[in-house]
């Protein structure tokens, strides 16, 4: 009920605090401001992440964790999931009552979890901006970083849902689990996918002298550091461990069915369809 | 012997036949002709095909193959597989002793040990041009697609060699088995993974709400039409059931490796070389 109600009224924010000034948290900054927000935002970082998000003009100043969440209306944790969740231990204590907590960590079934546990004081709504690039830190940051891209909420609270909007992200609802779901097939799966061929052609160096642009599409996100994934996969084990169940099923059942000519013709007619919607959603 | 005699003595050639004149068969016609070729270039292709190509400036005229392999130096054939090796199984008999026939199937076993049986009269040699694009036809048809692409011979033809190299092209010899073996696990397992992967989307479409730049990289080889994957399998079948087996190991592994730390930092680490490798490369 209390979720109904602060989904109806807005609390306006004259006070931010972004926890984790990297990317995500650094852009989150920027985006407001562009997008007209008038009030303090306060970063919450190492002293090198400070410096840099000062430069940059993503922040109006740096304070500890507890005197800043003390002021503010709205704590941002863009941090990785194990430090967010380390954070929602402490933070309760030292905010004023109704304070706003929200994230942005990948996975959120975890996070609601423990803010459930934790939260008493605030009042938390769990997010996952669907957006990133390949550069990192708040160097990277970029005021239109969440244009058009969605913008996950695990509950309402109608000044967050404005300010998602307003730096033109698309909103969407989701219970934590259900995101979890979702992701691991659409997020999580593709990232093993990659890894686990990447690490097969490194096992036939070889194989580089004629690979063309499907080896290099598909094992891009292999690039990417296990220090992103570790969170992700520990918060997110079961429902990997799913989707990888599904994939290798999948491939199974590809694998017995290669030359029989209806199957395929109907798996490739499925998954062709399916990749063409998701261009268009 | 005959090989390596071929493979020093080039032979001009004056007049070309492209059998198949699509994306890649009007490539090749528009390369070599930027790249300098001054003789005749003779059409193999449906009515519909030939206007196009004609069009398109691709060639000169067009004849039934017969006609056009009794006067040509070098046949082209740049159809799809299955059609490749019934040609092969016909041309012979047209042609004029010597004459070199090299096609750009995307497999190479099927196809030269078809052409070992077939080919008295003239000489082979296997081809496969590793570029492409995703619109197909004539019209598609670009003098410069393949312009820093790998480009497979099987076997050595000094004046082949010479225009693989004139239209920019970078050659690399293999012999079919291993051709075949290697561009299982670089092309053909990226497109089984893709295809998988967008089939398993298919079955929870809801999922498309939470996709992002991942998903989409992930599942554009699945836009792939069946129609040109289906002679790569049968002629395949053997290399892709072992790279999809490799694949499956490959998952399973990562799946119990999930929560281990130090197992997944290795294999990320080293996907991640291999894919870097494969940028450089």
């Amino acid at each position: 009920m209390s979720e109904e109600v602060s989904g109806d009224v807005r609390r306006e924010w004259r006070v931010v605090t972004v926890a984790g000034v990297g990317l995500i948290g650094g852009s989150f900054a920027l985006a407001l401001r562009q997008a007209g927000f008038q009030g303090r935002i306060i970063g919450v970082s190492s002293p090198a992440t400070i410096r840099a998000a000062l430069d940059r003009g993503a922040i109006d100043e740096a304070l500890p964790l507890a005197e800043a969440a003390a002021q503010s209306d709205v704590i941002y944790l863009a941090q990785p999931i194990e430090r967010i969740l380390e954070t929602l231990s402490v933070v309760d204590a030292t905010v004023r009552p109704g304070t706003l907590i929200t994230d942005a960590g990948s996975t959120k079934h975890a996070i609601v979890e423990r803010a459930g546990q934790t939260i008493r004081r605030g009042r938390f709504v769990g997010g996952h901006p669907m957006a990133g690039k390949e550069a990192r830190g708040v160097q990277a940051a970029d005021a239109n970083l969440f244009q058009s891209r969605r913008y996950v909420l695990t509950g309402s609270d109608a000044t967050l849902e404005h300010w998602v909007t307003k730096i033109g992200a698309r909103l969407v609802r989701l219970e934590a689990a259900e995101h979890d779901r979702l992701v691991a097939l659409v997020s999580h799966l593709p990232q093993v996918l990659s890894t686990a061929l990447a690490s097969l052609i490194a096992d036939s160096p070889e194989a580089a002298r004629v690979a063309g642009p499907a080896a290099a599409d598909m094992t891009r996100l292999a690039l990417s550091p296990y220090e992103i994934w570790r969170d992700i996969f520990s918060t997110n084990a079961g429902e990997i461990d799913r989707v990888i169940g599904d994939a290798i099923a999948r491939l199974h059942s590809l694998r017995e069915n290669l030359l029989s000519e209806p199957d395929m013709q109907a798996m490739f007619a499925r998954a062709s369809r399916a990749a063409s919607q998701l261009r268009q959603s």
